[in-house]
């Protein structure tokens, strides 16, 4: 049966509901499901739970059945392909046979190249009529990072930074603090709580010692942390390890027992990854994120952990806060991100392309795609 | 009679028939008029022509006249004050006045204190009718600059950058073009196209020989054409001097015969205008710029003569494009732009306000003012 504007309008329901789970399904993908019935009435909808929890199809047939409806010969919106291996729950696919679903319109396959499309073959095997396509840039988008760990294996990396608008994060004195307002800020929060781990560097927590959590805004889970710490220098008592329900890994370049002890001792788990330069070796550091199942990575560091990620080509994103404020004297959003130093030609600069620009409050938020890191 | 919402609507149709004046009138402000009969008829549409023509009124005057339209008893709507001066061109007061114009709706008074509510005074003193009030926002930011050359005696200045996201306008060897896109580029000589002058520095002429006129898009008229050029080092064989139909005003620090004279040669006016500090005294000169019917000054400088306008408060708005670049190193949209020297402190930032923010291509384009400076 070939796709309708219907089946369009369905698939839009689900994505909808998928947005609803944003904060919570990490590190699963965000997915949402509809179920109609021969006439399109909704017989049930909902989307993936906290890990662990039910994905998006079971929650959709367990609706249907709490209002008494039967979903035999149903059609099935979901926006991302069934799954169809034991995994910390049930196959979605057998749940979707057993209950007599018809019919199953994905919008896009399951990016890990092991299982993608094993779950389509399977209901297709059963009998039911699968069709592909409808949301699947909406989808993938919603789960640019689990697409990102899946087929690159390493997290999508998204660099946060607030700036004047001359793109100064911080006066000659390190004050920066606060150069938004409370709109962009509590919207950075948002984007530390869809995150699957904040990462920062050792330096600015020296300095101004963050929590990194995220507050005020409602959020089912905490987004682990990061930390950048070549020489193993966070202090034990950082008030970041107040902040429960979170994993806190930090990466060295070199392993200092008693130091690392007194970290371990705090709940951190530190990893030994050096380059040749006797620093963390940042790129092995996002293999081993993706690893640890980080999706999306949002980056809250200061201007010279940003200018090395930017320079070994390892950030996807900047999610910039501009304020109306002029400083003139200051530093940058990041140090030398250039490989080789400055540059001497313009055509040689990172180039981006404005993805979203947004006002919050007096704040400008612009999102910012490095070319070419996102067709994978 | 009060005002309907009728009133309002004819008022916003004068203030589009003013948007279609932009590029011609200066230095005389756009203006906009509407004539109707008793029912609501337009009779009449005008608006001002360039300096030595007509007036909206009487351009709408003309209309009706050349429709067989009679306008006795007739409605004027108007964006400004009519005028009861004899200018360069006879009051249009008395133009209304002869006609039969019953009621004159008006957006706002004059802002030149010395004839502003003559206007109206001299149509009430004739039976006139006269309403003030619908579109005056509108009519006084179309003409920001007329007003505040009339109360504030100065131009309204807007400094234009060009610059990537983290906010570089050139690479440590100064390559700087071109950082946006034809869009963008574009759009800049709309905005140097609507200005009375356009103001650069002698290092800008000196390095990249600019002709800093207005290509690309249809314009009636050329800005004028200021040089900062405390030594008189403006190149009397610059490609500056090859735009006909403008006037180039160069403002020097002392007074050299020699080269003063070759630039007078090639159609220059020279002024010798000196601060304490050997310099261009900057106020000064948009003082002497305002003398000469500068409305809306257009800053195309360099970093320096940036910075200096800015340390000196004299910068009332930024239009800043945005490409999707990150250069990294490089300098900045103005050197030392505070008064004193570096900020030590966020709070006494350059406050401002993003006025509009739009796409133009790939890029973004940002106005924002300067907190305060409005407000006059």
């Amino acid at each position: 049966m070939p796709l309708t504007p219907e089946d369009a309008a369905r698939s839009a329901h689900a994505h909808r509901l998928a947005l609803d789970s944003l904060l919570m399904t990490d590190p699963n993908p965000r997915v949402g499901c509809v179920l109609t019935d021969a006439h399109g009435r909704i017989l049930g909808t909902g989307h993936t739970q906290p890990v662990g929890g039910p994905h998006a199809e079971v929650m959709a047939l367990r609706d249907a059945a709490a209002h008494g409806l039967s979903v035999e010969g149903a059609t099935a919106y979901v926006t991302l392909e069934p799954c169809s291996h034991h995994g910390r729950t049930g196959p979605c696919c057998d749940a979707l046979i057993a209950a007599g679903i018809r019919r199953v319109v994905a919008s896009i396959a399951d990016p890990n190249p092991l299982v993608g499309g094993n779950g389509f073959a399977r209901l297709r095997a059963a009998g039911v009529d699968v069709e592909v396509g409808p949301g699947a840039v909406e989808s993938r988008e919603l789960n640019l990072g689990f697409f990102s760990r899946m087929v690159r294996r390493t997290p999508w990396v998204r660099m946060k930074t607030a700036a004047s608008l001359d793109g100064k994060t911080a006066l000659p004195n390190g004050a920066s603090q606060w150069i938004t307002g409370d709109a962009a800020r509590t919207d950075g929060h948002a984007w530390r709580a869809r995150a699957s781990a904040v990462l920062t560097g050792v330096g600015t927590l020296i300095e101004d010692d963050p929590r990194l959590d995220v507050r005020g805004i409602e959020t089912p889970r905490q987004p682990n942390l990061v930390i950048v710490d070549s020489r193993l220098q966070t202090p034990p008592g950082a008030r970041l390890f107040d902040i429960p329900g979170r994993q806190v890994w930090i990466y060295a370049a070199r392993r200092d027992e008693a130091l690392a002890a007194a970290l371990e001792a705090k709940g951190a788990t530190v990893t030994v990854l050096a380059n040749t330069d006797g620093k963390v070796d940042l790129a092995a550091m996002l293999r081993d994120l993706a690893m640890r199942e980080v999706n999306e990575l949002h980056v809250e560091a200061g201007h010279k952990l940003n200018g090395s990620l930017m320079r070994e080509g390892l950030v996807d994103e900047l999610l910039v806060y501009l304020a109306p404020k002029f400083l003139g004297d200051g530093f940058g959003m990041a140090s030398q991100p250039h490989a080789g130093g400055p540059l001497t030609a313009l055509a040689d600069a990172l180039a981006l392309d404005f993805h979203s620009v947004d006002r919050f409050g007096p704040d400008l938020r612009i999102l910012a795609r490095v070319q070419g890191h996102d067709s994978f």
